[in-house]
């Protein structure tokens, strides 16, 4: 996902500039903007209401963040690339918040800053919440008064801030999960918390040899990494229509699917090896054999007719050699997709594909402005389609390319196979 | 420090048995016992106060433990060695605290648990407030009700918890002062702190060649470690009446003290190199050149006068040998302490000798009950003498034995001189 | 290299069966095949001749072996899959070597046992030479008295083993020129060593639009990695007929290129950073500011008329970007090659593409026999195209598809650059 | 041992100035010394003579060296330190050796240069032993012609060099060892090798608390860290006539001693369980059961009548919990040494002792000269007295202060154990 590129290093994010036919957000009224800007922005202050100041505080492994940076660093973003820039007598909520939250601290220690982000117990939550208030009005304010091209312009860099700020929600709610499933007494985040309905189908979808246009072509926002819209060869291919599921799984693994080397990439047997893999993420078995697996719901049974869910690149890729199947080019998930198809394309998990996260033919970073440079993270990552059930309404796209590196299994990751005729 | 027992693995005090005459927790009187028990408790509760939830649940490195732990765990002792097998009808607070915080934990997850202390947000601080309550009731009563040799008993086990938690009390300091120096924001702990007042003196107090018992020999609680007294030869030898100050080891900085390497031992070389050492630990420098090290008070200017602190054993050693002198023996040091002419014997820091820390002769472990196995630290670790500004009123003894690997320096270490003859 | 696939952990090659059309080792006539061994088997000890019994047994880097190991390696594939098989009462040479020089060895420690290949002193390299006599000895009888059906297996057998041996040649002299530069002494492997002669143009192969068939179609040996030939869009591409110069990088690394982090992948900068990069492998800059480079001719100046060499696929990357331009893909190199345009494409440098090394689509590992499991290494390796000075003669393909992890720099590894249209 | 000093970093040995009343090496007539030159010169050589070339150059881990080295450092130590300033018209042999031998090479590169020692094949072993005849003509051309002081100088340092030697000569034999040990081949350095042959007695030497002088006080030459001279209280103790033997140890084995956490120190504990140690070093367990050992003779039986050898100090001192004694410490080990009283204190095997490596009271480093600075491996190493079966004639003293880390195990070391009354 895109945000890892936020997160990562820059906490920018890298986005086609406003001018851009992609993104045109001067399409919306004022008070759809306003509408949309406090819709994200209450969205994030409920996924962060059920957690304890302690709770939102901790970091439980390098490639996670803390709740309490999620929410100040996407606000920061709103004051730095629009009020900063563009509100007439905006003062600062606080230097030190400036400091903490964006990217020139980054980059100030780049081996020690991120990984060191869950020691800041102090600015406090509170203190974060009243930083959100604080920015909240100024740019309600903002929206309120602006006309003519500064409007657009305004309009453009909220339209980024709030899929920014998507992409954290996203991230709150992966890292919690990661966070909670470290502690012994395996908290819950929401009680009512269910598994979304997946739906089930043997069929598939034919792909005959065609050219098609790849990536982001329509209106609307998107990132860069989705162009440019390219000409590709795809098929003759056939994508399954329904996600695989646990009890698939669990039948991977009552055949040796994690003790044979032979079903893995060399890679992928050695990281089995130093991180004694036996099962998808947060799968524990109990002393009876039954698997239960840490959710957001908490210790939750293992339902055999879910989607597998935190299952590397390195997992996906062997149960495909062990189902003698492939997993699906991301071109080949597009046009499945596309064309209406594939089940559970959205919502449900990211789909791993077997395609390597290379930029697209003729890609070249955007200069300037918010969206520095880019393209640094087209190496050592494969790329997932469609979204998850984390992924907030509205941000799903049949052009987003996420990525992760082949053992990353923290994120709500699943997949669907495919043949290659 | 014992504490360091407890704390790296076992989380159980290494103690003379009860029965030793060395501890003879019986000569309290049942009202004594009983307010020294208010008055360690409330003690603890009294060093968390400034502290916010987020504050007590970080963990800033593996040897550091949060507040918040540290308060569960002490409470966690009272309840396992004293409540459990002798309080009638006593109920355990919950057995998620009893698995969180006592040692059984640790040993489960040897390579994980430790580390991971900081990962616990829940339960919260509110819950390990309420656990003390339960706990300190429960104890209250069973002291209130006690007689003969029960009592006796009770009385034993009380004396060790609260010399336990007095340890921690300490760790609850030096550990957030870790965390907070973490922190850009420099967070203050207490703004009114102060380094405590210390003597300085030319003199030395002189040692002639004689043979003096080594050792705890009186009356009063002790560690295993001070024993068994024993006939050592000590001297001829001069030991400085003053610490070590700042003013001096900045003359240190000044003659390149960190940069020669025929100053250092190999080790401690390596050390330097590794972790980029130009000065001690907590010390920065501005812009100007001026020092400021982080202190339970925030960022303060390093003061001249005061005594050194925040240095390792590498450094203590290293600069003995600029100066042309000695770190002193331990029995140097208890001899030239028993003797009352060193100034800040005690209070201000714990003083680096250039003794490993090793069993005095005939040392063997205590055999069941509280004090396990014992003397597993003993090597690779040197000892240091004395007491700081952070140990507990009533806790510091001319014979107690703390002890550090060479390279640690967030305690509140320093140093004084000596001379062979 | 595919020889990565063996030497990495399998030390088999990973061939199309050799009943594949695309392997028609039975062409050959029985003399062709002979010549064609002893020639192979000869080259191998010519490149061996120059080094002494010390140079032979060193080995500089987990991925580099010993010079004796190449020799005594390829040796016991044709005992091991020729004459143990089909060789009547052949005997082996020595159970020791089978032992040290298979790969069930490499599996019984994957740990341990290829970084320690430089600690088998013995046997020494005379004994070594005695068993590859001994092999020889046997294969040319077997090639001898071969005929029918038997002939053809045998036929096919050979032709696996000398291109596996071709392998091992190129990494004689890329493992014995680390080794060698490892010595401050800079030893020379061959005094009258000389850069290839490379050929200079400014024109570029213009490729439209069009639907290509890539990967191996023709007849002869080929990997398996090569396969399936599939039917891909290429174009519109532009690729450089000349390869990038060593003046053209000194540009680069004055225009400050290792030092701007906006030219690099963020894996790349990392590993700048973590490295030191400052230049391509094996250079040096002297005291007056040329710079001289390690070779098999020993420290020579930099020629900026010359090919780059010794450049990591980040360096490439950081390259192009700062070019303004790209890497080609594999399927435009290969298009561009086939076309004959290119200058240098095969004899100089393998030339690092843009391309992922992925599976083709359809590509399933090939089952039993030598060519046991397949593409486990097809994931977080770029692909290069072309072949090197140190490429055998005969042994260079336009679909040979070399890969190696994107920080390797110890092969004669450069570029050439391209245009997206 | 101070070989140690010499090997680990500054390759030089820290001895006492040649005016110290300790290292009269002017009482050595000029032939005396001339024959002593050539004994230990040709020693050396003699114990390379098994070895081939390829044996030769080989490094198989930081700590040790390949014999090319040895044999080459130990020459250039008489070139730099007595040919250079002191035979006139000397001309190095090769300013390459000089740079590739001497300390300054390991001084430019700390982190590099020493695991690397193994790289350098060139020069090869026959100019080795060219540039060993060339130094040995020249100092003994020097040591018939010099008279007077500088006859004195010159006996001085041709006394320091051959210690220097003699050390190298232990490390030549405990490093092959090493080598050859990590060869599935199990090499024999000497087919006719034995154990030496051991002393067996069930008593004790008893020391009544005593004062006694410690240190070297007597004529000849010491190291430095044997001084200065001081007195102890010494005793009471007993300590074992005897050494440990091998089927001690089996016993030890047999009763969990490495499966049991608290017989162990915490950080012997650790080692334990990171290296996998189930037995000394170099012992393999059959599949019957029975123990073979790597030895100087290859893979022999072990026998358990003999001394146990290639034990850490953390398995001394796991070994003597168990067994419910100690190890004595180094005084007691010299007194009772000095007595007469023990077996095997010397030729045997080194004997751990519980005495950190520490300083004598008022040791300072000897300035300037060929003794540079010194005491720098004073800290996280412990005391082994006596000497071993590699120790050359000549070479032992009961004052000899070897030391080592506590958990190497490839010198040849063993224990004796001692009661505190």
């Amino acid at each position: 996902m895109s945000t890892s590129i936020l997160d990562r290093t820059l906490d920018r994010p890298t986005v086609r500039p406003a001018s851009a036919p992609l993104a045109p957000a001067q399409d919306r009224s004022p008070q759809d903007l306003l509408d949309a800007f406090r819709t994200v922005r209450a969205h994030t202050e409920a996924l962060a209401a059920p957690l304890s100041a302690e709770d939102q505080v901790v970091q439980s492994m390098p490639d996670a963040s803390p709740t309490k940076w999620h929410r100040a660093h996407t606000t920061w973003f709103f004051e730095e690339f629009l009020l900063v820039p563009h509100a007439p007598n905006y003062r600062r909520y606080d230097d030190r918040l400036a400091y903490l939250y964006n990217s020139y601290y980054v980059q100030a220690g780049p081996r020690h800053a991120r990984p060191k982000r869950g020691l800041i117990t102090r600015p406090d939550v509170a203190e974060v919440s009243a930083y959100r208030a604080h920015v909240d009005r100024a740019v309600e304010a903002l929206l309120h008064g602006a006309e003519g091209s500064l409007a657009e312009e305004i309009a453009s860099i909220v339209t980024i801030g709030l899929n920014h700020e998507q992409q954290h929600q996203e991230l709150i709610l992966t890292d919690i999960l990661h966070a909670f499933s470290e502690n012994p007494c395996a908290p819950v985040y929401d009680a009512a918390w269910a598994a979304p309905k997946s739906m089930r189908s043997g069929d598939k979808v034919h792909l005959p040899e065609a050219i098609h246009t790849i990536g982001h072509t329509g209106e609307g926002f998107c990132y860069d990494n989705e162009g440019p819209a390219h000409r590709e060869l795809v098929g003759p291919a056939s994508v399954d229509k329904s996600l695989v599921t646990n009890g698939e799984w669990l039948a991977f693994i009552a055949d040796g699917g994690y003790q044979r080397p032979t079903l893995w990439l060399s890679d992928g047997w050695a990281t089995v090896a130093a991180e004694g893999w036996q099962a998808p993420g947060y799968w524990q078995q109990e002393a009876d054999g039954a698997w239960r697996a840490m959710t957001l719901g908490g210790l939750r049974e293992v339902d055999p007719d879910a989607p597998v869910c935190h299952v590397s690149y390195y997992e996906a890729d062997a149960f495909a050699r062990w189902a003698g199947r492939h997993l699906p080019s991301e071109a080949e998930w597009e046009v499945a997709a596309r064309s209406g198809a594939l089940s559970d394309a959205h919502g449900v998990v990211w789909q791993w594909t077997r395609s390597a996260y290379s930029p697209y033919p003729g890609f070249r970073p955007v200069e300037g402005a918010i969206g520095e440079y880019n393209g640094k993270f087209m190496v050592n990552q494969m790329v997932l389609r469609g979204s998850s059930l984390a992924t907030p309404a509205g941000h799903a796209r049949d052009t987003y390319r996420n990525f992760f590196p082949p053992a990353a299994r923290w994120q709500f990751t699943g997949l669907r196979l495919s043949d290659a005729a």
